[in-house]
Order: C-alpha cells, then sequence, then structure tokens
C-alpha cells in the first residue's frame, strides 16, 4: 500500500472539525479535503434512507476533489451509512465506531458503558452491536441527546446554564447503571466534553476523534512526513456562527478559507 | 376571480401545520395540499440563497399537485423569499408578513412591537420594514430566537423548565423597550405561546396564522360551502416525532395519511 495522497473527511456539519482537529494534532504532511453539509445539517433527526442519500451525494463530492480515501467524521453517518457506503463505492472508507468502541473497552474497568449521540445513532445501536462484538460480556446503554448539536451550533456556551440542565436532563438516564466509560458518539459532542465530565466526574468519556488519530494509522500508510498538514474546507452552505466557535475552541485546525459547494449537483 | 379549488401550503416543516390550523378553523369548503420539507428543516438558520433555492423547489412540489395558488406557512421563506418567488412563478403567493403586521398594529396601542423568530427571518428585518411602511412613527425591535425550533422539534414540552429558561433568556432582550406586542414571526411558536404569555404577562402575542386565516378571505374567493375541508400531507422525509406533537395541540388538522416526496426531484 502506497503513502495516502489525498484524504477526504466530511461531516452533516461542522462538528466533524472535531475529529479533524484531533487528525492534525497527532499527523504530520497530510493533505485533507474537508466537507461540511450545512445546507442540510443535522442528520440525526433524519430517516435512514435520507441520511444515506445525502451521505452518497458527500462521497461523490470527495471524489470529484481526487482523494483516495474517505474518513466519515459524523457519528450518524457512521452507524447508519457504513457498510452500504461501502457497497457503493471501491475506495477505502473508514467510520468512527469501531476506533470508538475499542477506546471505551480500553478505559472501561467494568464493560459498563454508555453511549451518547443523535436519534439516528442511538436508535441505530451500532455502537453498542460493536461493543458486544469486540466483548460479549459488555453491558451497554445508549441515550439519544437530540438537542446538543442545535445547543452547540446557536453558540450556547457549554458552561451556559441552559446547556447545564440539558446535560443533567440526558445524562440523568444513566443513573442506576453503573456505566463508567461513555462514549461521545456524536463529533459535536467534544465542545461539551468539560460539562458532561462536571455532571458525571467519575465516567470517563470517550472522544472518538482522538481514539481515530490512532485508528488511522493501522487503516493507512500516512506519510508523516513531519510537514505542516494542509486542509481545504468545503461547506454547502455559508458559515452562520459556528465556525467561530470552532475556532475558539480548537488548536490544531484554522477553518480559513473556506469554499461553497452546490451538493444538490453530487 | 373564480373560486379557489386548490391551495397549496408549505413550510420549511411541520411548524405550518400551526398556519393551516387557523385556516381551517375559520373556513370550510377548502381544498389543501400541504408540503413541510422535514428532510431539510431548519431552514431559518441556512442563508438566503439556499432558503430560496429550497422554495422554489417547495412551490415546483405543490404546482405539480394542481395547486392554483400558493400560502408560504414560514416565516422564513416569507420574509427572506416572496418577492423573488413572485418573479419567478405566476400563479398568486402569500406569505405571513402583512398579516402578523396588520394584526399588531391593530393590537398595539404605543406602537412599540417586538418580533421574535428565526435568525434569517429577524436578520431580513421584512416584518420590521411593512410594521414602518405602514405605520411610520412605529418602534420595533427584533429578536432571534434559534433554539426554539429545535426544542419544539426534539419534544421539549412548552411548560418544561428548559424550555421555560431558554424563553426567559431571548425575552430578555426586550427589558426596557416598553413593546406591548410581540409578533411570532415563526410558525412553530405559537407551541410556545402560553410559556411566552407567562414571562410577559401584559404583552399580546401576535399568531400570524390566525391573523392570516381572516386575511386569505381578502386575498383568495374561497369556497366557504360549508363542507368539511380536505387536507393532502406531503414531507420529504418520514416523522420522527413531531407530528405526535402537533397532533396533541391542534384541534381543527388530522395530520394523517402523510405521504412521502423526494423533494430534490423538483
Amino acid at each position: 500500500m502506497g503513502t495516502l495522497k489525498r484524504l477526504g473527511v466530511f461531516d452533516s456539519g461542522l462538528g466533524g472539525l472535531t475529529v479533524l482537529n484531533e487528525i492534525c494534532k497527532y499527523n504530520t504532511g497530510l493533505d485533507v479535503v474537508y466537507f461540511g453539509d450545512t445546507a442540510r445539517v443535522p442528520y440525526g433527526s433524519r430517516t435512514v434512507e435520507t441520511i444515506t442519500r445525502y451521505a452518497e451525494q458527500d462521497v461523490r463530492f470527495l471524489l470529484s476533489q481526487g482523494v483516495e480515501a474517505i474518513l466519515i467524521a459524523c457519528g450518524t453517518v457512521s452507524t447508519n451509512c457504513l457498510p452500504s457506503l461501502k457497497r457503493s463505492f471501491s475506495l477505502p472508507i473508514v467510520g468512527v465506531i469501531d476506533a470508538g468502541c475499542q477506546a471505551a473497552l480500553k478505559a472501561s474497568p467494568s464493560k459498563r458503558i454508555g453511549v451518547i449521540g443523535t436519534r439516528a445513532t442511538v436508535n441505530s445501536r451500532a455502537y453498542e452491536h460493536r461493543i458486544h462484538e469486540l466483548c460479549p460480556e459488555a453491558q451497554t446503554w445508549g441515550v439519544e441527546c437530540p438537542l446538543f448539536v442545535p445547543l452547540i451550533e446557536n453558540g450556547f456556551a457549554p458552561e451556559d446554564p441552559i446547556t447545564e440542565m440539558t446535560v443533567e436532563r440526558y445524562l440523568s438516564a444513566f443513573h442506576g447503571t453503573g456505566v463508567d466509560t461513555i462514549i461521545m458518539g456524536c463529533t459535536h459532542y467534544p465542545f461539551l466534553a468539560h460539562t458532561l465530565q462536571k455532571f458525571m466526574p467519575e465516567v470517563t468519556f470517550i472522544n472518538v476523534g482522538k481514539a481515530l488519530s490512532y485508528g488511522l494509522r493501522e487503516s493507512f500508510n500516512l506519510p508523516q512526513s513531519g510537514a505542516p498538514n494542509r486542509v481545504s474546507y468545503f461547506v454547502s452552505d455559508e458559515d452562520t456562527g459556528f465556525l467561530d466557535i470552532a475556532r475558539r475552541y480548537l488548536d490544531a485546525v484554522s477553518a480559513e478559507n473556506v469554499q461553497k459547494v452546490n451538493i444538490d449537483q453530487f
């Protein structure tokens, strides 16, 4: 396998920038094309049929940019469409599930593991099924948190009382389960990591982007040339505020020179 | 002008059902086609260019269903795209702005009027401009409330403490303005009417759907045959929970037999 020349990364919106940030932090010499489908975000409350149609268009756009492999930086697409995308396209496609599950099992002494995500992600039970494949004695609980993405995308800070009350509400579903590890099954959620930790201080929260930044080296022959990473940013609708938050919280990506694409044409 | 045989109504999602409900409550013998673009909701945080492209597809779908006139039951589209839609299509198209502004001016003794809506609606200042046209001495204040639609669409009840705290936060922007009337410039917001009223008991909140249900008779020759209204429901993605809320809070529409449409084809 030759060195990967150009990697495509996509997300339903800009939450995938947390994944890109981790990848860029722990690797060098990458040439990455990032696409965020901001004209149709959020995916997580839509049906699997619609999510799959959107994801196929996202892949076709990245192919038009000459990528050789694709990383799905979106929990909803990874959990609902990965097998069908692999059937429809011949290039290598990697999702976030496997790395997230491996990291959770490594972190969890009790093997009592929670998963938080969008409605579509949690309903798919994809994280839970993979955990049970890797560790049949594990116990899992999934909790959907549909308001987290709108809170983050609409500029509510992690320490805002409304954000905190919503976090407390959703996490209260884990009371009595004894989970010691929870997978953040949506790439937006690392923005809320400190708030999540505040309400469950004893729990390890898994950032799937971070888990993936190591896992990527097993899937691909990465350049690791020592040169700076190069990222081209594309969105399907212009930014309406989220990029400001991204720039404030991310340290390894710039999210500058963002170009617009009409994704319906792909 | 002959009697209107078939009326098309569309919204970015299902919030427009509050408008349909008011129209059906105060009229008889209507034949209505309702379309909710649930695969791409919400429109309110997107750019005007994208909102216009989506609205044109919505109109083309309704034309394919043989409607003779169109009512835009969406604050975001009414405020951002009505003139361009009127240029692009020859059938009569009515939005929610004018009726809402007339009702607000009628209700307001002080002519100090607020507008709440999505980011796109408030930024367009369309309600404010129309109010000043109708009443140059009026004073207006617009406040964007981007979390209301996600709260409602994700099943947070109007009396939920998280809903209440969010309402209080957004309405606090009106402190010191002396507004006595506020236009609910988004068709989802009537679901929150009691909560809004609770935090500003002295203010009159204008339901644009209700205002429009009377205004429609001035724009069109309606059948008023005494026969029950007939409504066909179409969405671009299957329902994921909101219809349950709609059925619980609406009294004049059934929202049954909902059919799915691939809106990208229009």
